[in-house]
């Protein structure tokens, strides 16, 4: 039911355009999702993420579970009916945000004990609870639960949690799942070139429709993630798509195109937003900034988003001062769309062996 | 340019339903009309404005003024073109806000010395001032600077006010408007007859293509505000559009209606949906209860917007509980929508000659 396939592979850099064919549509790659953390893209309906290109959104196994609870999602008839959204769905582990949002209590090879972020109350996730969580909100791309470590662990920390998301991997394969949904096991081992072998070589049995490299973009420096990304391109299976998780700045996306990345998402493009920051080709734009009070142009030249189409610099930028909630929502808008161009953009690229050079032009006028 | 036409006059109550055409198109009437105060109708875009029904919009002198001054919206080439709205705007004049929002520090007859709610700054704000800010924001109709009393307030202080108000209606009308703009006068006098028609024989000789009647809903019984109205329905001019302002509950619309009203707007329908409250035929639902948990029904069976056909009480509930934006903007929509609807239903039972019929069975099922 799921398929992937090359469509063109970029002669000098390995850099690959592809057709991901999925029960709810086909998926063309490079590409970017959106995150819709509860069951939400953030300020916006369906119809404007599709507007905006979102062909799959991501949404959040952990918070699903606490609110308003995988049941409720089930009894609905599911987080695509739940949320009207008719595309695909790639749901997280949950293992990120129990490392990264809760109190932790207790973590053991059978799973974590935490307190939930939001009302304290104690909850035990495992791999077969995140499977039966992510069966019930019915999503198409399921998440192996995993422990993620910080860009700072130390060796030790690091194979410890490699040793767990295997043995976790194992449990998770186990679990059944629905009819149209498939697991992405997910490649760990911190920042240590020999652990991320270890762990892609003992990851490799259970990816059968895709996978994903997780454990960057967890506060390393830049380099650091692109030399792990060059350590796994040549062993990653081809026949796939390619997951680096939690990714979503313009230069790391075009980055992990040139290491043969297909798929990437981050909260940034909304996050930014809520801000008053918009993502433009030349870095990111603070437009609560004093300088464009009468500057009636869009916020960038030539966007077909509709934001660009419809208001300017000015009209944003006092929403944003006022605190009116339509000017996130417009700047959402704008840079999930800018996202989703750039993948656009570097899939033309790919297709025309000119990779490297979109991302040389590309970066040269980009401010990181 | 502009022209009112009544299509029908209900034989029984008077209610009427008419067409008033303005150079931005035909608006029938009765007609609620959405407050957009700072030039957005909070979390809704433009696009989803006319899907629900709205014909007209109203925005705020006042908070324009302030933010982002009315020098930004007039070279942004007017508030239609700087909010992206192409159908009618109404302005308000300032005077209402003056009174409720601000730090009050001298009125005269000159006009109103007043500090910003927002950040103290001291400003004048006079009838030529208030033209002259109508006039920049470029909105078709201009509401005259008045000044409107509490529900409560004595009759000399009604008295002076009225006064006032004449009198600045004077200057109001003096001031030149833009070509395409035309000027309401508001009818004061508080909660006394007497003062009520001693100030409409003042307005009358201004009011030339609508009327506006101001200073009700104002903390006065609702009781109260009826007989106003009735004392004002047979001596408004019959041959333009008459205004109820500030008005935006059902049952008042509907009360308003029968008395022979043609235009209302509101806050109510933006501000309660972001507490998470949907108006329904039934009367308020607090979406956020514990009752609609599994509730996978819309927020009202039947209803055309495209809330209701989308997406459940459940789901609304659950992004209202988690402080989801669009969870506002869904029941802002559904909100908006139940009162142009009220409105074009009150309309139908106007030309069929049963608007007390439909009145007596709507308000029989609503609870207020």
């Amino acid at each position: 039911m799921y398929k992937y396939e090359i469509v063109h592979e970029c002669k000098k850099t390995g850099a690959r355009a592809g057709r991901f064919i999925t029960p709810r549509g086909v998926i063309e790659t490079p590409v970017f999702m959106p995150v819709g953390t509860l069951a939400t893209v953030k300020s916006l309906a369906p119809e404007e993420l599709k507007e905006a290109g979102a062909q799959i959104v991501l949404s959040n196994t952990y918070h699903l579970y606490l609110r308003p609870g995988h049941g409720i999602v089930e009894r609905a008839g599911g987080l695509h009916k739940f949320m009207n959204w008719d595309r695909p769905i790639l749901t997280d582990s949950g293992g990120f945000q129990v490392f990264s949002l809760s109190t932790l209590r207790k973590i053991s090879g059978e799973g974590v004990l935490f307190d939930s972020f939001f009302d304290g109350s104690r909850h035990f996730l495992t791999p077969e609870l995140s499977m039966q969580i992510q069966r019930a909100l019915g999503s198409d791309i399921v998440m192996a639960f995993d422990e993620c470590t910080a860009g700072d662990a130390d060796k030790k920390t690091a194979k410890t949690a490699l040793d767990r998301t295997i043995g976790w991997l194992k449990r998770c394969a186990a679990a059944e799942l629905n009819e149209g949904q498939i697991l992405f096991p997910i490649v760990q081992g911190n920042m240590f070139e020999d652990l991320r072998r270890e762990s892609l070589d003992k990851t490799l049995p259970y990816a059968k429709c895709g996978i994903a490299v997780g454990g960057l973009s967890v506060g390393e420096p830049k380099p650091k993630m692109y030399e792990m990304l060059d350590v796994l391109k040549p062993l990653l299976p081809k026949n796939m798509p390619r997951y680096l998780m939690g990714v979503g700045s313009a230069d790391c996306i075009i980055e992990g195109v040139l290491r043969g990345i297909d798929m990437f998402d981050c909260v940034l493009p909304t996050r930014v937003a809520r801000n008053g920051t918009a993502m433009t080709k030349y870095g990111n734009m603070t437009v609560r900034n004093a300088e464009f009070k009468e500057d009636f142009s869009p916020i960038e030249e030539g966007c077909d988003c509709y934001t660009c189409k419809n208001y300017s610099r000015a009209y944003i930028r006092h929403l944003i001062n006022t605190d009116e909630i339509f000017g996130g929502r417009l700047l959402s808008v704008h840079n999930i769309r800018f996202l989703t161009r750039l993948t656009q953009d570097l899939r033309k690229a790919v297709l025309e062996d000119r990779t490297e050079e979109f991302a040389k032009a590309f970066l040269a006028e980009y401010k990181i």
